[in-house]
């Protein structure tokens, strides 16, 4: 199982025991979880008859005891060849695939840091946990729990979908809706953490949090039989999810599981209404502003203020990538352009990526020999909403077949 | 490939070439495809390390160039270990598994139907397809046709889940919302296809079609290490599914796949509201009486005039099984339990599984030995309406932790 040597800051290198401690006394850095990468003895035959979930790369996760596992299955989710969109794109067919995390088990990739979270949850012996959440970790947090059956409780902000409200509410969480933005939600999330015995998942069990996503690179190369493809898209938020791709790529070939990473371009996507990292990749800073008020459909990405945003952008500058922002127009179009070219039915995250891919494509800035992998991280059905202004109405008729034959009409008969 | 000898009446035995016929000219009887079993070489290894979908048995599904398969990597879903719900229905652990089909690309089993009859669509060289569907069915055929470059037309009632509709909409699907129920839909979609040179995927490609959901036998059989179960609980509306399921155990020993099937049962669960071929099991009766008006919260069940009623009842009696249909009150009830003890949302048609499972386990008509799994067969997000009245309301709070932590109170602390 994978053993967690010791938690150490990102900035400083000072290291700390394993608890639930997330930031540097020295520097007040984030911590990451370390291995000894030297002990982890695996190979990529290892991973061939494993079951068909995350937990395959267990080694490489921080939970010590199998038995702690809480697992509903989620990842090795399908690595879908997408000809028909590569084609529209102008891209060569086999040269596009898109990883659809909508079909986890809370239908978003979220299942990934959730899961590692709350097993390390009931690892440590905690007694409840919870999350700060624009919608999708609610979900998966509150559905880890019940599996695990721990009290969750939930911090978002009000005005996110429905739908992800109702379903986390359906697992059974205690549903927090803060009348402010997510970052509101997320400050008191890490004071209640300070003052209660609570894993708060993407707060104080973050250092563990984190290494879920890593399976979002893994999956991907092994499902390209080992081969690193030349381009990532990457929707961004807090920017937690791009980073642990990156750091899953370099303990790739740390591990001897593939030959070279250097090839590899990571690019980050986000929506304009909430673009903080994009802004300052543009604008080619070090700092990332915080947008106070973000305004996009794409509420899943909507974090003004980025807890890994610098780390988001050190990785675009060391995996040489681009970052794109557009508009909530542009996010609609690329969510029906995925439903109706590869029958893929994602929420404006995913819309966010495709579109990004779809600027890049345009400029000349992905070649067209270039292998490309989006990811498509959330599900249609939670923000049917963003695009029901698009959709053509259902024609209602009375059950006469002479009134509907009439609309009937196949090309070429 | 899987290559079809011919279409078979299920009733006279008559045989016909495999074209888009579907009902015997001799007695009206349906067809079924029938294999030469003998020329498939299959052995358990054969299937180790295929891909991770439903295609993986494609000797035994009716398309005969892998080319002309249109896939969206749908099945190979988890099998579920519900050691929690067995618990609190009293069962062992380990004796629970759940098939989740939620999780398909399209978010529910009829992905398994839809992407082999869209396939036999492209095979037969149709320039357009279509169903009659009480929701799932459109979606699933929608994606498809997508991914197939495939005009599609939606032939459904009007008062199926909005989130269903969207969803097909999406996909770019022709929606034709039929002022009647799911019968009044499927004539006119019958009709259409006698007019016009369309593909119905569930009316003149049905005998391919049903072929699909075998594959939830095979899948359940092969994740147990090729152990059959003890009793499936089987949620029906046309009776297709669990009419598929049972031909599916039939091959999987025909193929010297498993040892034997005489050991297990198979239930069907129907809803309240429309239960015809429960009604005629529990009234020891040989023919299905229509409903004439389905009224119950699980829509994709309501199908007052089953197709396959009749083959379904005789199943049940084949396979020793029982019949249940429990009310929409038992149903919500199941859903919550289901999300609250395995992290599982499901749509009325998983509770209406679950259900007749707790009732059969309170009735002492599950043995605490026996091996049961329950087909979840879709998606909670598509019918969040049907629980809301159920779950409690977010706390709204304004952005102040002395008023959150309050909130949060944990046991033992």
């Amino acid at each position: 199982m994978g053993i967690v040597n010791a938690l150490r800051c990102r900035e400083c290198k000072q290291e700390y025991e394993p608890t639930l401690k997330y930031i540097c006394d020295e520097c007040l850095g984030p911590l990451d979880v370390t291995y000894d990468y030297g002990s982890i003895k695996v190979s990529r035959d290892t991973f061939a008859n494993r079951e068909k979930s995350y937990w395959r790369y267990f080694e490489l996760l921080p939970i010590a005891e199998k038995a702690n596992i809480v697992s509903l299955e989620a990842g090795f989710t399908p690595l879908h060849r997408a000809d028909r969109l590569a084609d529209a794109l102008g891209l060569r067919a086999g040269n596009l695939y898109l990883k659809n995390d909508s079909v986890n088990p809370t239908f978003s990739f979220k299942d990934r840091p959730a899961g590692v979270a709350v097993s390390k949850a009931r690892e440590m012996g905690l007694k409840a946990v919870g999350c700060a959440s624009t919608g999708n970790l609610a979900s998966a947090t509150a559905a880890h729990a019940a599996k695990a059956d721990l009290p969750c409780y939930i911090f978002a902000p009000k005005d996110i979908e429905y739908a992800k409200i109702a379903q986390a509410l359906a697992y059974g969480a205690e549903f927090i809706a803060v009348d402010g933005t997510y970052d509101d939600a997320n400050r008191i999330a890490a004071q209640i953490s300070d003052a209660k015995p609570i894993g708060i998942v993407n707060v104080n069990l973050r250092p563990y949090y984190v290494e879920g996503s890593k399976t979002l690179a893994y999956e991907v190369v092994e499902q390209l039989n080992w081969k690193v493809p030349d381009h990532l898209i990457v929707p961004v938020a807090s920017g937690a999810m791009l980073n642990a791709i990156c750091r899953g790529l370099e303990e790739l070939y740390e591990l001897n599981l593939v030959d070279g990473i250097d090839n590899v371009k990571v690019t980050a996507a986000q929506a304009k209404g909430c673009s903080p990292i994009v802004e300052a990749f543009k604008g080619n800073r070090d700092e990332i502003v915080p947008v106070e008020y973000p305004n996009t459909i794409a509420k899943s990405l909507a974090i003004g203020d980025p807890g890994d945003g610098i780390y988001a952008l050190r990785r675009l500058r060391q995996f040489n990538g681009y970052a794109e922002d557009p508009d909530d127009d542009e996010i609609r179009d690329a969510i029906l352009l995925l439903a109706r070219y590869e029958g893929i039915f994602t929420e404006p995250a995913g819309g966010v990526a495709v579109a990004s891919l779809k600027r890049l494509v345009e400029d000349g800035r992905i070649d067209k020999d270039e292998h490309v992998v989006c990811y498509i991280t959330g599900n249609g059905l939670k923000s049917i909403d963003a695009i029901e202004g698009l959709l053509r109405k259902p024609r209602i008729v009375k059950p006469n077949y002479m009134d509907v034959v009439e609309m009937i009409s196949i090309a070429g008969t």
